[in-house]
């Protein structure tokens, strides 16, 4: 009978500690991440509407804006694999690889900049790079200029949305229209999202031990705030270099922004949100596992040896920041018309 | 006063003509066509359930149904762009071009049978040709089961759309729920469609002049049917060769399939809806007005040499055979996995 009170009484204390811990570990959850909102976010000097949103939904999927009229924003960021293409590093004009991973255009509405290096300073004019990168669309904006005019369609639509401008047909204005409807790429609802509100069961009990890693290693120093992560720059190897494979010698990174030697191999840290259906990892894209980045982040960022349980409640932590998806329909885009311009393939 | 009353006789009597030939031109109409239902038809030995239909829309979607990851049925038959890639002909693998022309997929149902020289029964027989196609897809079918089988979702969906089959997640059963959310994308309610339902102003008085040169010349003979051809073979120059560009030599055709002297330069004739949104045309892609194909048609098909009118009347009711576009959601697509094939781009 003791021995039996004995039980009760220690199972009263650990459940009291636990409950203690729980709090505890929400709470500082609650102070280093914040909660998807469930709408999209005002964009600075971008206001959006359902027409521009609209506008920038067509634009999004439109092959036309390519020199080949066979690739458009949708080809790299795939509106159905969370923004990606799954791909170590993207394929554009000519079957060309690009330099780098595609990073997703869901949530990047909530990073800092856009790109590995942080060059764009938002969507808008993240926007106008692929078009006009010759290993991607390989376009010019007189070109894309050129064929937006050539469709009636499009020209009613950039009158409306930009009613006010006597030139509503414009490269900016494609750019800012694509920014509106990227805005609305959203993912809330994950797991995550709902214990930092509050729900105590959203995350199991491996994920709660994932959360406490993330946080007490250090994980959380480059990937933090609403989209755990991409709101900052860190050096990629800054206790051990990774390897040439994952971190190639030729590519400096925000080095090539900046100039500045403190910059050689920094990045912009990726968000984590929907990490989980985003391989492969990191801007070379080499690594396919989850499990594999979460390894190389702690040996390579933090100096630490992580052991096969704390990977598993690691990555099932992340599994947890993957959102409800987003439902697009596919627009119905413009009937071509003989002025358009028509595909270049190249030699 | 006797002036007058013989205007209005006269007018009386023109007037009677005119509608005497509108019901007449209505009657042979529809004898030679028919509108396109409003829903889907059903299929032979594939009955369709909603399940399936969205199984096959998450196929039509998956790029992973290629070697490359990149190219999936959407990529040359967008939905988008009337179920075609605005492309001489198809670019594939590699950015290899490839030999014909991309037909629509929408309405494709309707045709006899499916490719410019009708080498597949169907829709589900069709759907395996471009994932194999070198300079297509470039995949094998061990390979597109083995991504299938990966997937988890996948892997769900057919189990519960093919319940009675040992084994279910099988090449051919991609191409039977291909085939049932292809015979979903139907272009209903055209101007013409009202039209042949006895809608009198559902054609401008241009249109129902094109309508009767195209009875009247002879187009109706190889477009006729509910889908305004589509339904028969016949030879590309039967009168005069359009020359090499449009009728390239080394294609002969139907030929190829038959082996058959007769099937020489022999091709399915094209269905006609939706033609004003699907340039470039013939299988050759060469031609990028629908007045110059026209044009050729006339000459190299029916020895006659339009005049500039006639071209106008009849390039205006093909305009009439735009019917609504399908409004089509964009699947979510599973999660890559550890085990999924990943990428080969080639060399």
């Amino acid at each position: 009978m003791r021995g039996r009170i004995l039980a009760v009484m220690t199972g009263v204390v650990l459940i009291a500690a636990s409950a203690w811990s729980e709090t505890d570990l929400l709470t500082r959850a609650q102070g280093m991440f914040k909660p998807l909102p469930t709408s999209p976010p005002a964009l600075k000097d971008n206001p959006a509407s359902p027409e521009k949103v609209e506008l920038g939904r067509m634009l999004y999927f439109e092959p036309r804006l390519s020199a080949s009229g066979l690739i458009s924003c949708q080809t790299c960021h795939n509106v159905g694999l969370a923004g990606v293409d799954l791909q170590e590093t993207s394929v554009g004009h000519g079957w060309q690889k690009g330099p780098r991973n595609a990073p997703t255009t869901f949530n990047a509405v909530f990073n800092t900049a856009q790109f590995w290096d942080g060059r764009a300073k938002d969507l808008a004019e993240q926007a106008k790079g692929p078009v006009q990168a010759s290993v991607e669309m390989n376009n010019t904006p007189e070109q894309v200029v050129a064929t937006l005019k050539s469709l009636p369609e499009y020209v009613a639509v950039f009158k409306k949305v930009f009613a006010k401008e006597a030139e509503p047909v414009t490269f900016d204005n494609m750019a800012m229209a694509i920014e509106a409807f990227e805005a609305t790429l959203i993912t809330p609802n994950a797991p995550f999202d709902r214990y930092l509100r509050g729900d105590a069961k959203a995350l199991s009990a491996s994920q709660l031990e994932g959360l406490g890693l993330f946080m007490n290693k250090g994980c959380g120093s480059c990937h933090n705030g609403v989209n755990v992560g991409g709101n900052g720059y860190f050096p990629f190897g800054v206790v051990e270099n990774p390897g040439g494979e994952i971190l190639p010698k030729d590519d400096p990174g925000r080095f090539k922004v900046t100039n500045t030697a403190s910059d050689q191999y920094v990045f912009r840290s990726p968000s984590l949100r929907n990490v989980a259906l985003s391989p492969p990892y990191f801007h070379s894209g080499k690594v396919w596992s989850l499990r594999d980045a979460v390894t190389i982040m702690g040996s390579a960022q933090l100096g630490i040896k992580l052991d096969q349980g704390q990977i598993d409640h690691l990555a099932e932590f992340l599994d947890a920041l993957t959102g409800e998806q987003p439902q697009v329909l596919h627009p119905v885009l413009p009937a071509q018309r003989i002025a358009t311009p028509r595909p270049e393939l190249g030699s």
